[in-house]
């Protein structure tokens, strides 16, 4: 029986190397890729699928498309967001042309946002927060489903080629509204390949695999056209401070949202899990486990840009001469200068906006 | 348990007042209404759902519309159109501002038919059909599905407002292209209340029963959005020429299209069932039954318009003195008059296209 991964639900995901058996994914290789990303360098992309083609496009200069989507529903975004933006803007630094789509039919089905309010957020928080992580809005065109004809049009095209079996099969949940949200995911998915048939990848946390497998389903199912099935790259979740695999919203005290307040942020940090001993005597001695330390890692998926500082940290911390106090001390101080930064440049973002690339109808 | 009326497939109607019965339906009672046209004061529209506040508005003068669909996928039409067509003009001659969809995004998620070809085939064939069946186009306002953002924006709202479960029980099938295209039919009927609200009413065939109850129950959940639940009035099938209660083009000898050949068509009315007797003798001496004859319920709901003459075809046969070879002989020709004044009309309303008010974005 296939294993279902809800990509609306909250399933941990204990073991990635299983994850890419039982999914038949490749692993990720960054030698494949020039100039890798802090978070494809350090392990934190894991995995991928027909990453060989995306690999030619860059080599040989050909054309290719990066798409995420935007699911305009919270007020906050995650470390999550922040890496699929790390990746897509990684793809437009090698030649890929970048779709990001505003999901606001999809909040509509599947959670009665209406499309105003979506809109709203949207252009308000979202759009800006991506521009700030990184996205260069001059390779980028942005869509509103809503005003995406062509997208609509295919989701229609999309749905005859699937059965609800199959995608109780790939979803586990089949209502309605789920289902509106998936074939439009899929149809939003080839969009760029109606404009100019090319190959695409689309990077995601492996919680958001099936509407690549369905998409790819449906591609084999559409030979008519001729459509290029998408290639697809994967992060690891970020953990939770307490030590759980994934941040969630449902655990606030071990969840940083984006942007989050410093007061309480610099409560959780001070509350973190670390791979610090019994007694300060004891990791003197002995040193502390980096490895199992949610400190650590935030500063090595999202925190630390430069290799050399992280192998400091992780070096320092192994001889037991960085205690688990200084090192959230300097974790609070890190990343008050990270939500500085990222609040600073959500702000000059709106700004900006007049000048993005927006599909209408 | 609620009987499921597919209206994608084939269950036949046994019983109208058992229907009238089991769908909790108002028998339709045509002194409500001002000059009931030919197929309401026969009793082929048997049944309706909120009639009186359809007569209030006509009695008051007070605006409501009246809607329906083209699914543009076969290349004829039945008796079955012409019925919806009548009901619209009735209620146009009343009033009623008169909504005509071309239902591609539909037949596109529900049977593969590309929009382009979809396009065509209603252009080329059915809006001039509906126009040489009476519809009154000043009156008429038309849309493609595809090209009607309001319509899909509240086909996805909608679907938040439904359950698979409640689904299937409305249509047994629940594939994603049957989901989109029911819920899509939804969006359909309440459309015309987005741009005013008002009372509206769905001239249809019974089997369409549950797009009409699926969008009272949607109705009844969208209480912010103020709709009006659709009233609707449904006719009886047009009986197969062998006695079938219904026609189909899966039994193509006694089904009739529109247009047909009358040369097949003369060939399926000689082999029609009648009311007659086992000889000519007996015939004359007893009388015919026109209440079992398929040539006279072709008069009474189709051909022959004037009520002074079907009372004397039914006169004159329930006394023996017309027998079932004269009567056949006549309806060829009655229907021959028929079918060479449609395919006229078909043609001259090709010419008129131009001067359409068609719904774009």
């Amino acid at each position: 029986m296939t294993k279902i991964i809800d990509p609306y639900g909250a399933e941990l995901v204990e073991d990635y190397s299983k994850i890419i058996t039982d999914f038949g994914l490749e692993k990720f290789d960054y030698s494949l890729f020039p100039k890798p990303n802090r978070i494809m360098r350090r392990g934190v992309v894991f995995a991928g699928r027909d990453l060989q083609r995306i690999a030619d496009c860059i080599k040989n200069r050909k054309k290719f498309y990066v798409l995420s989507g935007i699911m305009p529903t919270a007020d906050k975004i995650h470390f999550g967001t922040k890496m699929v933006v790390e990746n897509i803007r990684y793809f437009q630094e090698q030649g890929a042309k970048a779709y990001i789509l505003i999901a606001d039919l999809e909040s509509a089905a599947a959670r009665g946002v209406p499309l105003e309010e979506a809109k709203k957020r949207a252009m308000e928080f979202h759009i800006p927060a991506y521009l700030a992580l990184g996205l260069d809005p001059k390779r980028t065109t942005f869509y509103f489903q809503s005003e995406n004809k062509d997208v609509v049009h295919l989701a229609y095209e999309c749905a005859k080629k699937i059965t609800l079996n199959e995608f109780k099969a790939i979803y586990g949940n089949a209502d309605p509204g789920r289902i509106m949200s998936a074939v439009t995911q899929v149809a939003d998915i080839l969009y760029p390949q109606l404009e100019e048939r090319m190959p695409g990848i689309i990077p995601t946390g492996i919680d958001q695999d099936p509407h690549i497998r369905l998409t790819r389903d449906v591609v084999a199912r559409m030979k008519e056209k001729s459509f290029f099935a998408p290639s697809s790259v994967y992060h690891k979740f970020t953990p939770a401070l307490d030590g759980h695999l994934k941040m969630s919203k449902s655990m606030p005290e071990s969840c940083i949202e984006l942007p989050e307040d410093m007061k309480p942020l610099t409560r959780k940090l001070k509350r973190a899990l670390t791979g610090g001993r019994e007694t300060e005597a004891e990791q003197r001695r002995i040193g502390g486990t980096p490895e199992n330390c949610m400190v650590f890692e935030l500063y090595k998926q999202h925190i630390i840009e430069n290799d050399g500082d992280l192998d400091h940290v992780h070096e320092t911390c192994r001889r037991g001469t960085l205690l688990c106090g200084k090192d959230k001390q300097d974790a609070v101080e890190r990343m008050d200068k990270f939500m500085n930064g990222l609040a600073k440049g959500i702000e000059r973002a709106k700004s900006k906006l007049d000048s993005l690339h927006f599909v209408k109808f």
